[in-house]
C-alpha cells in the first residue's frame, strides 16, 4: 500500500470516519480506521457494533489522490488522526514499509505506526436494503434537531434512546420520548413507503454532523439497520429492539388555556431561575391571571426568584402549573420561530408548545408536582 | 444594607473576589463573599485560609454605586455571582429584607438569596506590612509567568508548590523548580530590600489574572504573608513554610554545546512528537552531529516519530539527549524572543535555555535516561 493525498481532505475525511471507531470496544482492531487501496479509489471504514461509516475517495483535483500500490492496512483512528493533523505538509504520504508497519510523511517529518493487517478487520456488510427514499440534508437535519433531544440518556428503557421513524403512505412521522417529555415531527415523503424503525439518537447525531448542506441524502432501511448515504460518506446505523410505544393519544386535543410569547422572553425567564438547580434540572412554577403572569423558582436551601413575564396574549383564566426549567428550555430552542404558542390542559395536565403557523412540530410537557 | 451599582462594574469586582472563596473549606462560611458597606464605600472580602482578596469600590460614575442604608451580609459566591450575571438590568439593587436574605433585582427579575449575618463571617487581618516595593503590573506577570508553570503540583515537597522571591540589596531573584526543571529570573527593584519568601503558584496565577496591564503594583512582605495591592483589590497569600534549596550550583557554567534556533520550528517539531505521550509526558531524543539535527521520539506500542530540524547555527561535536517534551515546550513557550539559544553540558547533563539578548531569565531542564 503506498500512496499520497492531500492533507486537508485526507483529514477531513479521516476525522469523519474515525467517529465510528471506538476505544471501548472488546474487540481492539474496532479502535482503528481500515485503509483500502483498490482500483483507483481508497476507501475508508471503522465501525462498532452499534454504527459503521465507509466513506470511499476517488482521485480528483481536489484531494490529488495517487495511488502507487494498492492494499490495505488497519491504523489506531486516534493516532493516524493525530499524526495526519501534526504534520506541517500540504501533500501527506503513506504506505507499508514492512508488515503492517505503516509510515506517515510529509516534509521533513515522518511517523512509523504499529498497524494490523487488513485482513484481520471484520468484513462489515454494507448492502443496500431495497426500502429507500430521498430526503434533503436541511430537512433531516431539521427532524433530528426537534426531536432526538429528547431521548433518554439512561439504558433503563432502551427504546427510549432513539427516535422512532414511522412511515406510512407518504408520511413520515418522527417521535422521540423519554417518559417525561415528547417531541413529534410530521414531514411529507416525496414516494409511498411503509417502516417503522428506531434509530439512537447518538447515531443520528453523526448523521448530523456529516450533513454539510442541502445535499440529497438518501435514506436505505431494513429490518435490521439504517443507511444515510451523504455524499461520499456511507453512515449504517443498528436498530434499537422493540416495540416504540403508541404516542399519539397523549397529546390533547383540547386546551383550555392558550399563551403566545416571544420564544427568547420566556427562554431568558427561565433561565435566569436557573442557579437554582440541582444536578442539571430546577423546577419552575408559572403563574397566570388574565392580568398577569409570574415565572417563579424556589430552594429551601437557596432561596427564591420572581420575575414578571410580558406575553404577546394570554387567554384563559387563573392557571398555576410547574415543570422542568431543562425540559422547557430545550423544547423552546428546538424552534426556529421567534414567537411559540404554549397550550394548557390544566394545572395536572400536560401542555404542548406550537409553532403558530407551522403545524409539522409538537412538543409536549408533563408538569411537576410540588408542595407548596 | 441597601445599595444599587451598575452590573458590569459590579460583576467584575464579584467575579475578581469570589476567586479566593472555597466551597471546599472546612468552614461553611468561607464559600460566600461578604458585602461591607459604611462610610460611602463598599467592601468585597472573600478568603479561603491560603488567599484572601478584598476590593473597596468608592462610589465613581462609572459603577453608579448609591448607599441607600449601611450594613453587612455574606452571600454563597456563585449564587450572588449567577444571580448578578443572568438579570438583564444595568442597574443592580441588593437590600437586605429580612435577617440576612438578600434581595438582589433589576428590571422585572429578583431574586432572594439566603445569606449570612455579616458578623458571622472571620475577620480577616489585613494590616499593611512595613517592608514592601513597587513594581509594574507587566514586569511581576511576567516574572509569574517565567516562574510559576515549573512549580510541582504535588503536595509531597510543599516548598516545590510556589515560587521562591529572595531579594538582597536591589536584585530580586525568581526561582521555581520541581525538582527535574527549573526557571530562574533576576530583576532589579527600585529599593533596598530583603527578604526570602516562597509564594504557592495558584497564588500567584490569581494575581496575574488580577493585573490588567502596566499599573503600579506594591508588593508587602512579612514573614507570615505577602500582599499584592493591584487598583483597588489587596490579594494577600500566604507564604509555604521550609527552605528553599539553595539552586545557583545546579546551573551550570560551561558548556560543550550550543545551539541556536528559530523558537517555533522546535516547539513544532517537539509538538509532532507528542502523540507518543501517555499521560501528558512523552520523551524526545536530539542527536546532534555538526551536519544535521534529528528529533525523534518512539514507544513500543504505537510507533515512533523522526524529523529533521533546521537550526540556525549549531557548535559542538556529536550529541545524543533524550528529555521531557512537554518540559521543553513548556519552557521554550516562556521565552517572547523568536530564537532561543541552549547549552548542553553532556549526554546526561542538565541542559539550559537562554534568551540571545537577555540574560534575565534561565531555564534548566535534566535529562531523561532511556535504554536504547
Amino acid at each position: 500500500m503506498k500512496f499520497n493525498i492531500k492533507k486537508q481532505s485526507f483529514y477531513k475525511s479521516l476525522s469523519s470516519v474515525g467517529r465510528a471507531s471506538s476505544t471501548h470496544s472488546p474487540l481492539p482492531i474496532l479502535s482503528g480506521i481500515k485503509f483500502e487501496l483498490r482500483n483507483n479509489t481508497l476507501t475508508l471504514i471503522a465501525s462498532d457494533s452499534n454504527i459503521s461509516i465507509r466513506e470511499v475517495i476517488y482521485a480528483n483535483e481536489e484531494n490529488n489522490l495517487v495511488i502507487h500500490e494498492e492494499g490495505d492496512v488497519v491504523l489506531e483512528a486516534r493516532y493516524v488522526l493525530e499524526a495526519v493533523r501534526k504534520l506541517d505538509a500540504d501533500i501527506i504520504n503513506m504506505e507499508i514499509i514492512d508488515g503492517a508497519l505503516t509510515r506517515i510523511s510529509g516534509n521533513q517529518a515522518e511517523y512509523n505506526i504499529n498497524g494490523t493487517k487488513g485482513d484481520q478487520y471484520p468484513i462489515i456488510d454494507f448492502t443496500k436494503p431495497e426500502k429507500q427514499f430521498e430526503i434533503s440534508g436541511s430537512k433531516l437535519s431539521e427532524i433530528i434537531s426537534q426531536t432526538a433531544f429528547v431521548c433518554s440518556t439512561s439504558e433503563d428503557r432502551p427504546i427510549f434512546t432513539g427516535v422512532n421513524f414511522k412511515a406510512n403512505g407518504t408520511t413520515l412521522n418522527s417521535v422521540a420520548t423519554d417518559s417525561y417529555r415528547l417531541a413529534k415531527k410530521v414531514v411529507e415523503l416525496p414516494v409511498e413507503i411503509d417502516f417503522n424503525i428506531s434509530v439512537p439518537a447518538s447515531n443520528l447525531y453523526e448523521v448530523q454532523k456529516t450533513i454539510t448542506g442541502d445535499e440529497i441524502i438518501t435514506i436505505a432501511v431494513s429490518d435490521k439497520l439504517v443507511q444515510f448515504y451523504i455524499g461520499e460518506t456511507l453512515i449504517q446505523s443498528r436498530l434499537i429492539d422493540g416495540l416504540f410505544p403508541d404516542v399519539n393519544r397523549l397529546i390533547p386535543n383540547e386546551y383550555g388555556f392558550e399563551l403566545v410569547v416571544k420564544k427568547i422572553d420566556l427562554i431568558n425567564a427561565v433561565d435566569r431561575s436557573s442557579f437554582l438547580k440541582s444536578e442539571g434540572y430546577w423546577t419552575v412554577k408559572l403563574e397566570a391571571t388574565p392580568d398577569e403572569i409570574i415565572i417563579s423558582s424556589k430552594s429551601q436551601e437557596i432561596g427564591s426568584s420572581e420575575e414578571i413575564l410580558h406575553p404577546i396574549n394570554y387567554v384563559g383564566g387563573n392557571l398555576k402549573i410547574s415543570f422542568s426549567g431543562k425540559y422547557l428550555i430545550e423544547a423552546l430552542k428546538s424552534f426556529k420561530s421567534e414567537t411559540v404558542k404554549i397550550m394548557f390542559v390544566g394545572e395536572m395536565q400536560a401542555f404542548v408548545i406550537r409553532h403558530p403557523e407551522d403545524d409539522s412540530i409538537v412538543q409536549l410537557i408533563l408538569p411537576l408536582r410540588t408542595f407548596d
